[in-house]
């Protein structure tokens, strides 16, 4: 049986690279950066991207989110507050989206084209494995880690930090009353992907906002 | 092809199903509590388990634990420092436990004897979803949450939190800074599993322990 299941799960994988693929061409073509933005859940990824939203809308970007959620609309409506556009995902029971659920609910977006955004952002899931597999044809893929969170989350999730473009350090505000030790966070996220650009920031003070919507422009740039 | 895998599911499921029902009979003859602790990554499972183990032990108690991770035994060196035996299981990438990886560690634990157990203690890989289908023949299935996450983590995570038979609520010495809104988390669990019982706990000030301790002595007892 093994067998039969690890030849499901790579045909699996094989269509979801196929239809990643075409999103990525489309993407790329409408000239608009996306993200797939993975945590665990209660990393703060939704008043992270509330807060990304609407200092983007600030600086005059059009940006969009797509959110995945098991059930409920909860992030959809707190991510309309910042006035983008907003599309909720429910999977029912999925423990992470995939690039046809990406693909099925742009369609008939009607408030989205892709040609006239600079970002489209996609908040995966709440989950630290399952997403790390789907590619959702994201041209940066962002892991978060909040200082709630144990310093060694990256060497327990490998596979997700060691996928990962940027690395998001959050709730940075409550760092002391948690007893994060930050040296140690950095040090692990750098074993597993050394280099990769990390932001520290609180969605809540604004800290280390500026260095990513920096970072976003810069990358939203053409090449 | 869907209906393949949701065979294949139903399939594993129902093995699953069966080991989890043998583990269950061992564990109910050899007259040991076994506890499944659920939770997202970071919500302090490890601290809570090591201070449990440490105040069992204080009580005159005998406790192991099993701990789940994707890769490390860093949780397994922390709880080791309660003085309790404890075995980790490495899932290589499986974001959950399932019964067979349970029977397998149980093999060949020269320290443990299950006979010789008041708890058995299994700490979950760190994941709202996946655990939750996946029955390791404990008799009490927990779900915690941290003051760190979000209130709505029941209403958006239902499959755990309606399957458990206890809710611990942790890290509640933070809940300030946190802005945790406590009516809300209460309504919320109440909401998906009424009447569950709930319990308020901090590892590092020790507050909410004692009934949990009472607790767990209660659900001990021989009927």
């Amino acid at each position: 049986m093994t067998t039969r299941i690890v030849e499901l799960r790579r045909g699996i994988l094989k269509k979801n690279d196929e239809l990643a693929a075409g999103l990525r061409g489309r993407f790329t073509s409408a000239g608009v950066l996306v993200l797939n933005l993975v945590s665990s859940p209660g990393t703060g990824k939704t008043a992270f991207l509330e807060r990304t939203l609407r200092e983007l809308r600030a600086r005059g970007a059009q940006a969009a989110a797509l959110v995945g959620d098991l059930e409920t609309d909860n992030d959809a409506r707190r991510l309309a507050a910042s006035g983008a556009p907003v599309r909720q995902i429910n999977t029912h029971g999925i423990c992470h989206l995939d690039a046809e659920m990406i693909a099925r609910h742009l369609e008939g977006w009607e408030e989205v084209s892709l040609a006239g955004l600079n970002y489209l952002f996609i908040e995966n899931v709440g989950n630290l494995v399952c997403p790390s597999s789907y590619d959702l044809g994201e041209r940066i893929r962002v892991a978060l880690l909040s200082v709630t969170e144990g310093e060694d989350k990256p060497l327990k999730y490998p596979g997700l930090f060691n996928s990962a473009d940027a690395a998001v350090i959050t709730k940075i505000d409550i760092a002391g009353p948690c007893g994060f030790d930050r040296e140690l966070a950095l040090h692990n996220i750098n074993e597993i992907r050394p280099g990769i650009r990390i932001f520290e920031t609180s969605a809540k003070s604004g800290a280390g906002m500026d260095a990513w919507l920096d970072y976003l422009a810069e990358q939203a740039r053409p090449a």
